[in-house]
């Protein structure tokens, strides 16, 4: 294990963090609120940053694990300072609460604890809202676009951060790859800033909410969230922001390149709208009757099925009220999520094809066992390698969350909304059903219960390897 | 495609079922009832199966493909005729909903339709209770140990009937194989059948329930199934059997010929006994305070959990009303499921222990890509084929599941009644939570939901592939 790398790495993790926090401690000076929470967190990110960052390594080798370690001791360092702002501003003050809310920011899940957001300092909206947007494309490809990271070696743990079974660099160099990804990001985020402004939402409230569907975060400023705008011009805004940030962000590269006939090609995204579309118009037809007509429905259907599907959460409608075909559409999304390397959770649609192609290959492999040709996914042969970790990546993804489940139980919560939590953390969604439904909020669960989600929406957001790494004592054995 | 192989074999299952319907005829004219029904249902069996009796195989070359054919079509088949006595003696009269209860019944599920079993003729009960027996294990194999089957080919029948990741014959030979697993088979249904009567059930009713024990099947020939004996005696004998049941029938064998070792080694066996003991404790001191006292928890735990882990289905408490805990437990279990080998359902705690093995390795690999191993399973490696049709077998066993749940979805049920609905179809269990818990039945589905969850029935006991194939047209075009 190249143990220098890795805590060099973190050095440089918190202080971006720290860096980041800037942007929160100017929005609470903006409203003339006090910026000393944010410099209590600050300080120390500064001195065990910089500390960290002074540790040089001697060679800058690097294999799967470092890569993996890298990315899950970020993540975790990141949240446990991340929280502080939360308990020093008395925003929320129990620490367990405001680490749950802070990975729950940073892994894009948009799960609450809190009864009341709207109660919350300016400053502390504004970093719940923002660590959305971090968590989004990822801080380790945040580093990599903006220091000076040592060679290809960096591509492991951009493998490592970057969802989606395989990760593909769109130019040679991995820097300018990541540079590229975040002016993308970037400037959608701007876009739907300029969008939600038309649409009269305040400056403060466009900026957050530009964040949030930026992350598929799902946080909202308000506690009705979305509905509290009551506007189709927003939700409308806001979904088509969430069809797009649930897209694999290759494609915005190819479009920017001109190149239309790659995103043509591209069998996740066809697949992806067909989905949207066939969920969309089932659901609006299922719900026709309860919500006043099909043109309402379609309205509520298109923005709850990007929610879920891009897994972030906005709610604008209890979609706990709807008819069980409904519902059940939007669980089985859930578990789907959006595309390879967008900000969206879940197991990504790559995956859910890879394995329902492996089912057809393996029912012709036994039919003509002579016969049999490889799979295909995206024009190109999928390797077994990739096809086996996608097939253990399901299990893994199902047996944690069953085993959440098992935890959340001893809490004496009925069984819909354990089970309805435990999807929604893994697949960083946000509300689930039941007593976690879209009105809710997760305040309830006992300390040992955020602490495993908590776990859980690491895991998701991570996909599962770098948290298991973390955990596993040989790792740690060195080579 | 050998298509008279598979059309031979055809005659020989009706003509086996033909056979069979002699023992509920016999209970129908001992009970001084019509033996009409069986006679115009064996009258047409008859006729077909010894019309497809007569096309010889021209050869006996069978592949995997020609095996899980014969399976599907076989249970198809058997499905149809047997559902004609229930319709003609008038205690189902509508067909869709006879086909369910003799599919529910050959697949060892025990869900019913029926509001009021005890309302059933008694050749009619005699029928649906020993169709658990047939089908616990298996049709084919009985045929392969009653009849000269022709040869070795027969294995590739085998193995598409016994449940499991991979099949091993006992002794070289096929047919004494298939011998000695029914004489294991009719040994401990006797042996139930005398321990019952020692506890004071009538001759009926311990045959009845001694057959439905063995398939792990669930129906009862009472309304309030073994509840309505309300004997701790009884419970325990049939909790007891249905762990037996559960075991790889290899471990009888390996005991009838006294090599203990190899009963000790069985890893699949130790880790069966673990989960069992495991659960039970922590199901018992969960209902502890809701049933008066740890021991009558002990007693309802042990058998809810031998009920839900051999997939057998029996009810002696409302489970439903069980604290959260207890029921996410129980359908945990409802998933894995008993042994292979066994007569239970589910995907087989040897197919778990392979995906849970599976993820480590990967971790492993991923640790260190130079120093893995193979994946060992009862002191043997496991082939990479073995290991990524288990994972095939897991995603495909989800997702139909899944997929069945939104076909229910349309009928208007709640979303727990239908989540549990398709999975006690699957794992062939019986009974689920909500509309469809062990008080109550599956009577008020739609057609179209019945139908669906009758192949669901057949698609977990034959274990995906049999019934996939009979879907797939390249299938029929030919080799």
């Amino acid at each position: 294990m190249n143990y220098r790398f890795v805590f060099n790495i973190q050095g440089k993790v918190l202080l971006a963090e720290a860096a980041l926090l800037l942007a929160p401690m100017a929005a609470a000076l903006v409203y003339h609120e006090s910026a000393l929470p944010f410099v209590y967190t600050i300080l120390p990110l500064l001195l065990l940053g910089g500390g960290l960052s002074l540790l040089k390594p001697k060679n800058t080798e690097l294999f799967a694990r470092e890569g993996f370690i890298c990315v899950g001791l970020a993540w975790i360092l990141m949240s446990l300072f991340g929280a502080l702002p939360f308990v020093l501003a008395g925003d929320i003050p129990r620490y367990v609460d405001a680490l749950f809310e802070i990975v729950s920011g940073l892994t894009t899940t948009g799960a609450s604890i809190l009864d009341n957001p709207e109660s919350l300092s300016r400053g502390g909206m504004f970093w719940r809202l923002f660590s959305h947007w971090i968590g989004g494309m990822g801080v380790l490809v945040f580093i990599a676009a903006v220091l000076p990271v040592s060679g290809d070696h960096y591509m492991q743990i951009m493998r490592a951060e970057v969802p989606g079974p395989t990760v593909s660099k769109l130019v040679p160099r991995v820097r300018k790859t990541a540079r590229i990804l975040y002016l993308i990001y970037l400037g959608l985020t701007v876009l739907e800033f300029i969008f939600l402004l038309c649409g009269g939402m305040s400056f403060y409230d466009a900026i957050l909410h530009a964040f949030a569907t930026a992350g598929t975060g799902g946080f909202s400023t308000r506690a009705a969230s979305i509905a509290a705008y009551d506007s189709v011009y927003i939700e409308m805004v806001i979904a088509t922001f969430m069809l797009l940030f649930g897209c694999n962000f290759n494609i915005f590269y190819f479009l920017l390149l001109g190149q239309f006939a790659a995103v043509f090609k591209s069998e996740e995204l066809r697949i992806y709208l067909g989905i949207v579309l066939a969920s969309v118009l089932l659901i609006a037809g299922n719900i026709a009757a309860a919500v006043g007509g099909f043109g309402r429905g379609l309205r509520y259907a298109y923005f709850q099925v990007m929610t879920v599907m891009s897994t972030c959460g906005f709610a604008t409608a209890d979609f706990d009220t709807w008819p069980a075909l409904s519902r059940w559409v939007l669980v089985l999304l859930m578990f789907g999520g959006g595309c390879a390397g967008s900000t969206a959770g879940g197991m990504k649609l790559s995956r859910v094809i890879i394995l329902v192609k492996s089912f057809f290959h393996e029912l012709r492999q036994q039919i003509m066992p002579s016969r049999v040709k490889r799979i295909w996914f995206e024009s190109k042969p999928v390797s077994d390698q990739t096809v086996k970790s996608v097939q253990v990546f399901f299990f893994a993804y199902m047996a944690i969350a069953g085993l959440v489940v098992l935890i959340l139980s001893f809490d004496g919560t009925d069984l819909l909304t354990n089970i309805t939590a435990s999807i929604a953390c893994m697949s960083n969604i946000g509300p689930g059903l039941g007593a976690v439904g879209p009105s809710c909020n997760f305040g309830f669960y006992s300390d040992l219960s955020k602490l495993v989600m908590s776990l859980e929406m690491l895991m998701g957001r991570l996909e599962i390897f770098p948290v298991m790494f973390l955990l596993s004592p040989s790792v740690w054995k060195g080579r």
